[in-house]
């Protein structure tokens, strides 16, 4: 059993984001409040991940949206982003990307994410849908939803 | 002096889309629309481009978004959305990408794009910036935005 934990925002966790593709502006940023005493050692991060051993090998980042931005599900509701689901590649195929979307899932609200194109299949193994592509919405998103029981297509 | 067109929605074009990395949802979603007949042949796409000869070998998508939706630019106002600009791999270092760049600021609009994260040094030299990270806004994004005179950060 694999145990997702949420992140804390320290030297080492920033250190380790390194090792992902997807390291952006975000952790960037998460660096220099850090840095800047605008966040405190060991807060809360909207990244949940997987340790082996001690070594962060899987993470994502999720971000609760309220309602009334919600543009894809019906009734509109509150809704999960996850974003940045990655996983190292000496540790994929071992159920690490599974583990992070069922804890997802697990508080039963609906999610949007936008992967890369190439995940598709991953994502479908997962029950994530494509959305029907709205331009003014959607843009240059690929968006893939997962509806829990009850919720459907906005 | 290169030359940008806007490329109409057509089987030659969307043929064309698949030989770029970013082809997605919303190129499929623009083939079922011209198979189905919601579209009409040879209308407008939000794909501008550039020829080699009869090939396609540089394209963005642009959007202008309205300003009711702007929580970038200050004062706020209606902007552009670009995405997908890419050049195929023979065809870059001779200048397609910043002519497509020029031609999305030759609007006098503010621009928004989120690329990749490797091609920081290429949106550098078109002048575009980072903003401020903020999570709610920005999520899994690493938006860059170019400022026409008088605009700033909101």
């Amino acid at each position: 059993m694999l145990k997702v934990e949420r992140l804390l925002v320290n030297y080492k966790t920033l250190e380790e984001f390194k090792k992902f593709r997807e390291y952006g502006i975000q952790e960037l940023s998460m660096l220099e409040d850090l840095q800047s005493n605008i966040i405190e050692n060991d807060s809360d991060s909207p990244f949940y991940g997987i340790y082996y051993g001690d070594k962060l090998v899987a993470r994502m980042s999720l971000y609760r949206v309220n309602k009334r931005f919600d543009q894809y599900f019906s009734p509109q509701q509150d809704f999960l982003e996850l974003w940045k689901l990655e996983v190292l590649p000496n540790y994929q195929g071992k159920g690490y990307g599974r583990a992070l979307v069922d804890y997802a899932k697990s508080f039963n609200l609906p999610i949007k994410t936008n992967p890369r194109v190439k995940s598709g299949d991953f994502w479908s193994k997962m029950n994530f849908e494509q959305v029907k592509y709205e331009m003014e919405r959607d843009k240059g998103e690929n968006p893939l939803v997962w509806y829990p029981s009850g919720v459907s297509e906005q």
